[in-house]
């Protein structure tokens, strides 16, 4: 059974997902798009060989020819999609974050709990970086012991303008939160952001590099270095310390090259040359568990999970001391 | 159009292949296997969904339910089958050696150029390798200069009692032949085979391991070590020294584990995990290019090529001299 | 001329550096031993070719068999034979700590600012350490741009029940505050202590790991985590982050080994297998010195700071709070 | 007892040692230098302190200011002066090679013979290289099992228009002689050169890269790259191929630079910087043996068996041809 995405903001990431759901993935088509700028959609359906072009999200979910939907329309729209998907009883994949703010996303925990089952899952794609995923094998495997520090580094090239302080936590550290909590396999109950000295190479208004420590409910720190502009590349690292051993994610080398006194590897350029395959991954499992009648990939929970800690993170940028986060009682379908 | 494959031989590469066909490749699917072995087939087949099995390759090649051949049949079968196909007009896949013999591969040749356009491709999935093509595209940049060395290094584990001296070079090297010749865009004019110390490792009929040195046309030489048991994991490496520098293939690493007073990073354990997105890359060009009605992929030529040096790669294991290679004029259709 | 160094304290370090300044350094030899324990600085003297022993320190001192003196008796002492040596106007090397606790090292400070010249150095070994004095050029040369924050890791395999939370600031951390100093060129003045969770494998009175942010004076954050029981080796590790780059230090590393499915090189167990050549490097710049009648190495200003960050540090490991440090007026010959 | 060494021959090396000697080797001091060009032994005289300078080789080894003499005159000189320190009873370090024929060695073999106890050290200083002793100590650790293949690489900047084919055996692969004669405590018994094509970069006379394959007494292979003008710098390594894993060089690393894209480590430019703490470890073994009464570091034998080679290799590489190599019986000092 083929599964037929519907695509709901053809943007540059909801473009990447789809020319992948046609062309790279097995077992899916793209059957239809919508974007808030018409020409734009019409455009994206054009390079997918003509599909149907829809006038909103809310007639591209109700539509008989969508199997499954994925939103990567802004931000602020995940909300009312998701929600729409979830009443129409259509499996949904949505990029993160789930929803910008925590009441949206405790509304959406609501509606799949009375629905019954899990339709929804949250573009968190470093979960499928194999990389990654040798980490958290070697901490299951006993290799390196007790979790005690994660060490984090997540370095990009540049970014414009319209970045600000607060994104490096709603946008940027975001996939630490995510990732800190799926290899660690506990909540984050705390943290607190010290601003380091900033690059010249910011815009004045940018708070850049920032630098973050979470606490976990057992007590793990999980730092956080995130430098927005450090020109170099894109340079995603962390150190899983153990009470035996550390398990550390290396930058995907496959080549090296000696010339005039040096012997280097590359870093990657950007997000999509260093996650690409992991995007693919998570859009595979997803495609193959709908197959299968399941729903795989991380949660609404996980994705409430991150929209509040990085809410109070936003407070923590403020105030520079260290906030607790609460969380609301773990629906049973998540559990 | 979704291209459907029929598959002649269904052990380990074609039950392997046959589910990457079906399950991982976009624009492909499985239509009919057969093997010598009907209640292995009838096993595969039961896998793939319940395909046809066909009683021989020849059936299987003239049904009109097989839009495209895989070959992954024992080596003496090939010619046939892929003559066959040839005759049929039908594309092809050949699993390495395009042939045994010289005069099988020949004939080849002299069939496809007759049909007047390129049907066959042969499995060389190392050119599909991210590691190899790095390390092409830093010659091609002119970054390391004019090529004048090629090391390479083939290690595997272990091998079984049925492994002989002369398969070093006819099941092996043979990778590297074919990997010399694309990097360097040059054929092989002679081969010298040099006999290391053997491994107590080894059975004792086994001449393990083995040394080659290759010359091209232009005098660049491709050294190769191969130990087929050097028992610690499977390990291929090159360095191409130019007259600037060197790029060099990295096994690829993603993590890294520090423990008990060492910082380790493991090696494949075999083919099918250092190799695999490999032949996944190849097998999707090949669909892909099939799509677009294109032959992509190596062709009858480079499986020739590769042939007609380890056969006198053969000779020089028995000789220990320098052997000289000579080959019939290319054909019009692989310039 | 030949230095004759007499040395107070024998136990390990003291007996390291005699061998190496009567066997290694070039241009000293030992001249005179004591120790709190006289049989042990017999034992001493005696591995050391037969060298007088001194009832006390400050005999030792007043000897005129002394050109110069090393002080590694433990550190409440230090104080005390630091401004001795100063009294008799001889050069002195005194390792880290320069004293223990602020009020004598401003003592040591004024001492020296009325003596005119500098005699004193502080044995804080790793600005000798290749890696780091690569790490300072990197960011001298411009190459990473601007520092702007500055990672540390600081793993010991396991330490005894006798060492207490307070010891990884005042015993180990203040080599990453000597470090951070020299690198940035800048005094710190914050330092914040945030405990993560406690390794199984430490005895319980002991906060291990700990984690440590310090701030300089331009803003640059230099993080620090201390790890006295990690298990697995000695690792020091530092990441200098720039406005354009980093700069790493590397374990040094001068040979792999592949075997059973592993790359592995080994990580060093211990400080003095690490650090060694750092040490001597130390006392062949202080001897070189000392013969050119320059008194080379880190000053007792640079063992002041040391000692009153680590003093705030002990506060801030109580507090869990930011603390602020604030330091006296450099005196004139420190600038 | 201070050790007062003589120099005969101030060159490059000769000044080098020379001034390590006076300064940085512990137990010795240079008391004489001589050379052909009186002036430039002046010269170096000079920056020694104003050291005597002889008019003769024969002078100095006569004088008795002089306990230990160091050979570093050019090759046609060695065999003279060794003899004569022989004759005199002196303790003697020749720079590499012993002499430059094996007549030459012979006689110095039969002169020590008769002399009945060692006398002479020959400068293979690699064998002081940490890394070249883990490789040897893996080996013997037994952790890499039997060893099959040594595979080595030996790269060199760039070099002058005197600079000879023959001196790639003669000057440089003589050293890849040496340490696999030490690694393997085998002898070389074949030995076959195999031009690859030729760099751009190299005066038109000169083969440049070179290929060797030695044949040690057990059949254990030992390959050889020289490239002479690799532009790059100066790379050497060798990886030790065992029945059950390898143990390889690494290029001494201690610091690495992220900038631009890149991830780099530096190669060193040149021997002196890639050897320089060898060369140190080897003239202090010296001098701390002749404290002890004792001939510390590679005998005459060494250098008598590395010569022998590279003469065949010579002929080897005029010839292209396996050429078989033969020894004297080796003396019982040697054994």
């Amino acid at each position: 059974m083929t599964i037929r995405v519907g695509i709901i903001g053809t943007g540059l990431i909801g473009e990447d997902h789809g020319r992948k759901l046609a062309n790279v993935i097995n077992g899916s088509t793209v059957s239809a798009v919508t974007d808030v700028n018409r020409a734009r959609a019409e455009e994206v359906a054009a390079t997918l060989g003509g599909v149907r072009v829809f006038d909103s999200g809310l007639d591209l979910i109700a539509s008989d020819e969508v199997d499954a939907v994925l939103v990567t329309s802004i931000g602020p729209t995940h909300a009312e999609y998701v929600l729409a998907c979830i009443a129409a009883g259509k499996p949904v994949m949505c990029e993160k974050p789930l929803a910008p703010t925590v009441p949206e996303c405790e509304q959406i925990l609501a509606a799949e709990a009375a629905f019954g089952k899990r339709l929804v899952i949250v573009g968190y794609m470093r979960r499928y970086d194999p990389g990654y995923r040798q980490v958290k094998a070697s901490l299951e495997s006993g290799a390196i012991g007790d979790a005690l520090i994660l060490h984090n580094v997540h370095r990009n090239a540049t970014v414009g303008e319209a970045y600000t302080s607060f994104m490096t936590m709603t946008d940027s550290m975001i996939h630490e939160v995510d990732t800190s909590r799926w290899l660690l396999g506990e909540e984050i109950t705390a943290v607190q952001v010290i601003p380091p000295k900033r690059t010249p190479k910011a815009f004045p208004h940018l708070q850049d590099p920032q630098f973050a420590v979470f606490t976990t409910e057992s007590g793990i720190l999980s730092t956080v270095e995130f430098f927005a502009n450090c020109q170099y590349g894109y340079d995603v690292r962390c150190e899983l310390v153990g009470s035996l051993g550390t398990s550390s994610l290396a930058n995907p080398v496959v080549s090296s090259t000696i010339a005039a006194g040096t012997d280097a590897t590359t870093i990657p350029p950007d997000w999509r040359a260093r996650f690409g395959a992991a995007y693919t991954a998570e859009l595979q499992a997803w495609i193959t568990g709908l197959q299968a009648g399941e729903c795989v990939g991380p949660s609404a929970w996980e994705g409430y999970a991150a929209t509040k800690v990085v809410e109070v993170g936003v407070e923590a940028v403020k105030t520079g001391e260290r906030m607790i986060i609460e969380y609301i009682e773990k629906p049973a379908i998540y559990r």
